[in-house]
């Protein structure tokens, strides 16, 4: 490990300092390197599916490195090399009473470690994003997808060094020692930030044991909160979206807030909607008295614990509420700063939505299914932050850099 | 502790929507009240002066709360308060090909903790830029300083609610039990992040125990790199400041690199200076060559230690290089990541400088003592940042914020 850690921190220093040609041309070649490399990859990956006969089949599933995978992850390569270079960009530059010009520096962080589970193609997804923000990263991925991954950082050691780039800017820890683990999260001085992607149990190890900075991505527990003021139309196909659109996203949403003055034009609706849809409905005693008429709904009085739960599946839990202000505390004390929304006509409402809401994204007027860094227009993204602290929800390439202060004078000195 | 958290968090939501105007209501009463509370504070500082008799003089003299002091504090409350409000500002909204717009709003982070040693003008400081920032913030001041602390927080808490705001948004913890110390950096339910100023000691102590992200500054290691094109008289003016403005500040020069062709011209003349002013050079071989003729020069061979020796005191460390690439890779491997000036007329250097140096604050010909929050035009620093992570640098009222993302739509679906 101090062997990659310090491979990784010389490799830093030159990709920070690498041309954006350079970069790109190393994302190009990988997408071209991945869509050729079709059948070698294809034995690697048979080698990984052949020992998970054990795995149930949407783990292997999502072990599978298959022809249109890999076209997805080489498009993904090409996407981030049309992307700006965020690495460089000088912004806010003021010049100040003593003369001298102050501004900030867009730069890399550093040395990522990345640790993940099963999906192969998270290894050039982080490589990606690493080559184009002018990082090293370190990976670490599931043991059960080891063989793929060798097979994939080889492609991406190669394209680097086609590009004139260190090898070492992209490695994978080929041991699947859990002990490696250990070391990865708590050197920092050869990383600069981990992220781990994977379930809960993992992200929450990780975290509690980490002595670098970590941006961490735990519940989704996403609201709907319909106003008093709505267009019924709209927030009936919103709220629907929002949750059966998928049922397994950390965006999709788990929890639906019902203004009285709307319940009862609103909640039939909606969950005749979920009735036909086989969602359960874990309802408040209001909610439970307009819904117990609906033919074939699979009702459930909710209980304390279904406000603060991230279903993943086809059950919802409602409430009515009395006031907006009753739907920001109840969101901002059950929730899990993911993402919520308000469905509503009036503007007031929505402003204040949107800053007393203490979550990564707020919406007004829109599905929460949209939380997500393609969706923003990130191009990609490394992860999600439910934290405050450096970076909130989808972190792309902007999440991966910090900014540094530049000085320019012409000898000023301080008095 | 758990009280006093609790607090904070309900503080914190009601700072996070507080109006600019109540905001700077709080900053303006706080300053009134301290240049009113001369006479109350005096018997509260006298108490701590007394029982710090065991103290040597620089310490009682920053433990010193007088007429000056306070009439300092109370401008810089009343320079916070004419700032622009920095929550609330959304910035790059763009709409998406779903047809969503999708921005970023600033907000504040919550509660941050801050622990700090001796000077009792800290706490107004924390106390105005918790205001400003919409943060709630729990302190926790030097044993020596308890009484003046105490006398300040009851200021602070009288301004807020004259103003309509939680008194618990600012909360000194009254107890000088160091357990208090541990349960402050461990709890991340009620502290978003902890940001130590004191020793050296102190700040790693903190950042190895803490269980919530720090703002942190280590050591100030600070350059000056003289290029091979450089305007000699503006060099000299620069290295001179740099160096013997103020010998204790983190942002004093503390090493001095000298591209070969310019040694002979630029070392002799720096070289009168410092010796006339009683700084002792520590030099590499052919500094002590060139310099060895100087009149009343202190000096002494430079060991591989000097490189990286933050003196504070007036010594400096100096070496001759052979080109700008040795410049920056001795900088990035003995520096503190802190600030680094390099002299030169050279364009490309100077870019090259700016984006390879990997340091909080990268200068052109410009005084390393410039590194500072209110010379950046920050209004006031909470701290200063080494690590890269969210913040680098002087941190300001925008440090003590994050960027959360908002959507506006009409009723968008994802599909």
């Amino acid at each position: 490990m101090d062997e990659v850690g310090a491979g990784a921190r010389r490799a830093a220093t030159a990709m920070a300092a690498a041309s954006t040609a350079a970069k790109n041309e190393a994302l190009l070649a990988l997408a071209r390197r991945l869509r050729a490399a079709g059948p070698a990859l294809a034995a690697a990956n048979a080698r990984d599916l052949q020992a998970a006969t054990g795995l149930d089949a949407p783990l292997r599933d999502r072990l599978k490195l298959d022809a249109k995978t890999l076209a997805t992850v080489a498009e993904g390569c090409e996407q981030i090399a049309a992307m700006p270079d965020p690495v460089g960009e000088i912004s806010g530059v003021k010049r100040r009473p003593s003369g001298i010009a102050v501004g900030q520096m867009r730069v890399p962080l550093g040395v990522f470690g990345m640790i993940y589970e099963s999906r192969p193609n998270v290894t050039i997804e982080a490589a990606s994003l690493a080559i184009k923000s002018g990082n090293a990263c370190i990976l670490r991925g599931g043991s059960e997808a080891i063989h793929s991954n060798l097979a994939l950082a080889q492609l991406v050691a190669d394209a680097l060094e086609e590009a004139g780039l260190p090898r070492a800017a992209v490695q994978l820890i080929a041991t699947t020692d859990r002990a490696a683990v250990g070391l990865l999260i708590s050197r920092p001085e050869f990383v600069d930030v981990i992220i781990p992607r994977g379930g809960k149990s993992l992200i929450e190890r990780i975290s509690r044991e980490a002595r670098v900075p970590v941006i961490k991505h735990l519940d989704g527990n996403c609201h709907n909160y319909v106003d008093a003021e709505v267009d019924l139309e709209l927030a009936v196909r919103v709220v629907d979206n929002a949750k059966t659109n998928k049922y397994s996203p950390c965006n999709a949403t788990e929890s639906l807030l019902v203004h009285a003055v709307q319940a009862a034009a609103f909640l039939p609706r909606i969950g005749a909607i979920f009735a036909a849809k086989g969602v359960e409905m874990r309802g408040c005693p209001r909610t439970l008295a307009l819904l117990g008429p609906l033919q074939g709904a699979r009702l459930a009085a909710a209980t304390e614990a279904d406000w603060g739960e991230e279903y993943l599946a086809p059950i919802i839990s409602i409430k009515v509420v009395d006031s907006l202000d009753e739907a920001i505390r109840h969101i901002n004390r059950h929730g899990s700063h993911h993402t919520d929304a308000i469905l509503t006509t009036n503007h007031p409402n929505a402003m204040r939505f949107l800053r007393e809401v203490d979550s990564a994204s707020v919406m007004v007027n829109a599905s929460t299914r949209f939380a997500d860094g393609f969706e923003y227009g990130l191009g990609a993204e490394i992860g999600i932050s439910t934290d405050k602290f450096h970076a909130r929800g989808p972190v792309g390439l902007e999440g991966l850099t910090s900014m540094k202060w530049v000085v320019l004078g012409q000898g000023e000195l301080r008095s």
